[in-house]
């Protein structure tokens, strides 16, 4: 039985513990919060957990040997340093931290303290996400030509991050985990309300070797929520939409030829495009913070790494932070080598 | 009756000659292509018109009052700069021409010799566009803070233009038509097939004066056809989404509300969505061509600027023309005053 | 503060108690299942209620002033007369019961015994219904003409009530509440597998007097959810499609026009039709059983008439009673008069 | 050469015209319409064609070998039988005739007389059509239950045919052709305005035997366009929607599952669902229209017999009169066999 501190019962914290709480491999030892009503809230679910407003009655708990930190991000380095400290294993929500130094602070710590970093990326334990990542796995697609990704609606403006951080820690988190490599150069162009002090609205621009681009439009002044990714490929194309009821995952047999024949080309290659049967996979429909929960039980049980571990949490954190370094410097690429 | 000459009998002239040769105030003189294919199949339409491969015999005709060009970009200047100096108004495919300076030249030579250069800027016409013009004349969105334009589809790669030239020229008319603005900078990035030489995908950026932003993604290998604009209002939003079948345009009324009296907030303002009805208002449905095609040769009988001009064809040319720039220097702004 | 029963925690019983539970008006006294999996489930949840396989243990408790009846139906109406008998008021899940007569005799010992009889038609409190209910009562539809239901999925197979029993008290409910009308007949037709005793697809229709229809398709074997009403008036309509995230209810303002002089028709009206603008009304978004169960809880304290009580249970009951009758003799028109 | 007279060119009859006018393999001789204007129409789109007010300039011609009624509904017959009488061949609009009677006269002299009846049930050309017909055909499906057609949208209200005979020709000749079945029973109900002397919304129900059922929503007075037809079978189902762009054909991987050892069931069988994959297949995107004028034409030369014949056209033309007899009596089933 695994013991778990849950510090931030916010919005997401109580997620996280409706479902822990439901897995019979670990119980909620104790959770935090710094505002009484939302106390209030998790004694009246919680009634055999310990409600606290100190998050150190968590960290010297002998019970505990998990952290699950649903704090505003600010909060997430000194959290997560002083929970490993104490010995504890830690999920934290994403992003991992406000910068890519915090990060690696984080995960130089937990490496010497032989404890667990996972970071909250939901998403790579949903249905469609494993669904896409065993087809671009397969290599049915070809050669990959782009990532657009777009992920925008009509939501309350927030203070301490801007939509970028909000936002794109999701898509982020998708293609790293679906394509495993890094950028080499993060562009980011946005705006802000006059009488407001984060972007509301921004484009983020990706560039990788081998003429691979990721693009992101995030938005929280949108009329209509979207929640749609195209990955293109030579053979194959995805589309990802996340508000599909069953279809979320559709997988388009098109692509493009190339002919060299071509009489009208005065010797240059034609490129002409090929399109066949569209495919809805089947997906795996378990709620994926259930999946995701299960996994990191077993990941703190068996002592191994988890699928969104802190390197994962690091990559995320230092493509945000070159992003909001290209909006400073208006838009301009930042490369990611040189930082 | 007015008397129409045609250059160029490939993907759109046979549009144009369709349209115009069913209105009572014009008749079609003459039509020119070099493929005798085409002209083939010219004469079997169109019987009582000259067919011919030497464009000079229409400019050369006393009969002939109006030349429509629809031949690739690159013969649009030197075309219609001979049309002008026969005397002839003329209505040129979009865009009107590869390079600013040769759409400048264009208007001038057109304003010494008092004839009319018009632009198939055929958006402009369609009912869904009158609409959202008269929607934002009126005031009711508050202040426009960003236009998002996705034009993307799976499509033959051409060679002679990159997909910019071929796909942005409609969303960049229609924004010219309905805000009346010119933007300060413009980026650009793109990707090509390795064995292609021209842009296959691209993403522009406008930023104009006021922190107003335009965003573009034009794609010719994209999984689905998708033909949506996103207008954000602070007061109200549009979606213009042009596959709809009768319901192109929705009115969202949504917007942002700025909330001064937030105790969370730490004195700085609160900003919160605010949402109502949604309308979808009836439109015109006339096929846009005719409507233009009437409005041109109106425009060619009482000396009259047609909507699209020659400085909306220059407008839209400068533009692709900055963005061909940003995209040679890797995603860099280029600046529309310096040029 | 009322004590609350709770009969049945099977599919719906625990929303039931999720939802009252929440309210500070009332409190679960007990749970009643007979299933041990089940009891265990609700005594997990609600630590303060008595768990119980004995319904008699609720019935006699002084503390319960409202019976929640969420069995299969053929316990619909002994329960509910027990529950009465035993001074209990009652909400029993949709349909009220197996037969007309069966609802009818509830109703009279509920008027004898002073106690509220609520139904459990939980669309009545819905954003989307009270919205259509405004539309309706405007009389701006003009003559309602039809209401056309399609609800269908690919759904277990049920034993106990065929698929009309199970899909259509919803429509029915929504429609007895919109138009306050009873058919005067009704016909089905309906299919059900060999190795199966009950309807898996049907069809319903329904006339009122004045030439109003409504029709039903009912399936459990769709391979798509559908969710879709249409409401068909002289001078408007509605698309109500409860699969849309936030345009539930569009109201298109489409509708015919009668012309008298025209020629072609020799000397007979011609029926033209009209379009114009399309409006998607904002909806309330609460959750309608959270309104419901307000609702109840205050009928119970002032001693009013639900929204949906027991006459509004008897006219739905009395339908599926015919159109069951209907499809025994082969699709043929069963009157309600007659019964 | 093949030599065409048209007769009837209101509203189909120019499609007629501007398909076979394009094939090398016919010329279109003759054209005949009472009215004035569109002998105008016609005349100036095929100036090498007679046009004429008289249909027996058409029979009487020796080019002609091939006679196009595209007429109203009641002039079928006579048309067809004096065409036939005069060595014609003919392709009849549908339905092929108002009553059976009347088509099987129309068979009748054709079989005597060595002469082609094809009726124009286009649909049957198109790629969505002959894709569904493979799979019938292929057996993937199982047993096919039911089949669902919706054919609803605003439209004119006609005066000589009733919507039923209006709009579902075209799903009951979809219908003969993919399953080759003549149906037992139909019912029909439908409703009319008291101003207009034929129904503008009808439902029909067919029955088959082996418990296969047809129903059809048939309705001029709708908000929205729907096309849709939903067939299910045991094994997999199908969603032909012929208003999508490019997927108008999704197969759907899901049926039911029949478990005979279900514990809760008493000794019955429970009916579970299966869910798989979907998929959209590539479809022929020609032109339903010049693939059935290929057919026709080559059934003239060879003297073969087109897909859709007289016998098929008798088979729809049955089915609407049986039909009609149900309205009559109020809806009653009205058996094909008796009559």
């Amino acid at each position: 039985m695994i013991g778990i501190g849950l510090i931030g019962y916010g919005y997401w914290g109580p997620n996280l513990a409706r479902v822990f709480s439901a897995l019979p491999a670990c119980r909620i030892v104790g959770i935090c919060d710094l505002r009484e009503d939302r106390r209030g809230r998790a004694a009246q679910s919680y009634r055999d957990s310990i409600v606290t407003s100190d998050y150190k009655q968590l960290l010297d708990s002998p019970e505990v040997q998990l952290i699950l930190i649903a704090t505003p991000v600010q909060f997430h380095y000194p959290l997560a340093k002083k929970s490993i400290l104490a010995g504890k294993d830690v999920l934290v929500e994403k992003p991992l931290a406000r910068t890519s130094a915090e990060a690696e602070e984080i995960i130089r710590i937990a490496r010497e303290s032989r404890r667990i970093v996972a970071v909250d990326h939901t998403f790579l334990y949903s249905g469609a996400v494993e669904t896409m990542k065993g087809i671009l796995d397969s290599g049915e697609l070809g050669e990959i030509r782009y990532i657009d990704c777009v992920r925008v609606n009509l939501g309350i403006f927030q203070h301490d991050v801007n939509v970028i951080y909000d936002l794109a820690p999701h898509d982020l988190s998708i293609i790293d985990y679906l394509i495993r490599r890094d950028p080499v150069t993060v562009q980011a162009m946005g705006i802000r309300h006059e009488n407001h002090n984060v972007e509301h609205l921004a484009y983020m621009h990706l560039e990788y070797e081998d003429d691979l681009i990721a693009h992101f439009h995030l938005n929280w002044l949108a009329p209509v929520k979207i929640r749609r990714t195209l990955i293109g490929g030579t053979k194959k194309m995805i589309v990802y939409d996340d508000l599909e009821q069953s279809e979320k995952i559709k997988v388009y047999d098109k692509g493009i030829v190339i002919r060299s024949d071509d009489q009208d080309s005065l010797n240059r290659v034609r490129i002409d495009y090929r399109t066949g049967d569209m495919v809805a996979p089947r997906l795996e429909s378990r709620e994926p913070l259930e999946v995701e929960a299960e996994h990191i039980l077993s990941c703190v049980r068996n002592r191994t790494r988890p699928r969104a571990d802190g390197e994962a949490g690091f990559r995320v954190t230092r493509i945000l932070e070159a992003a909001q370094r290209s909006i400073q410097r208006g838009g301009a690429p930042v490369s990611l080598e040189s930082d």
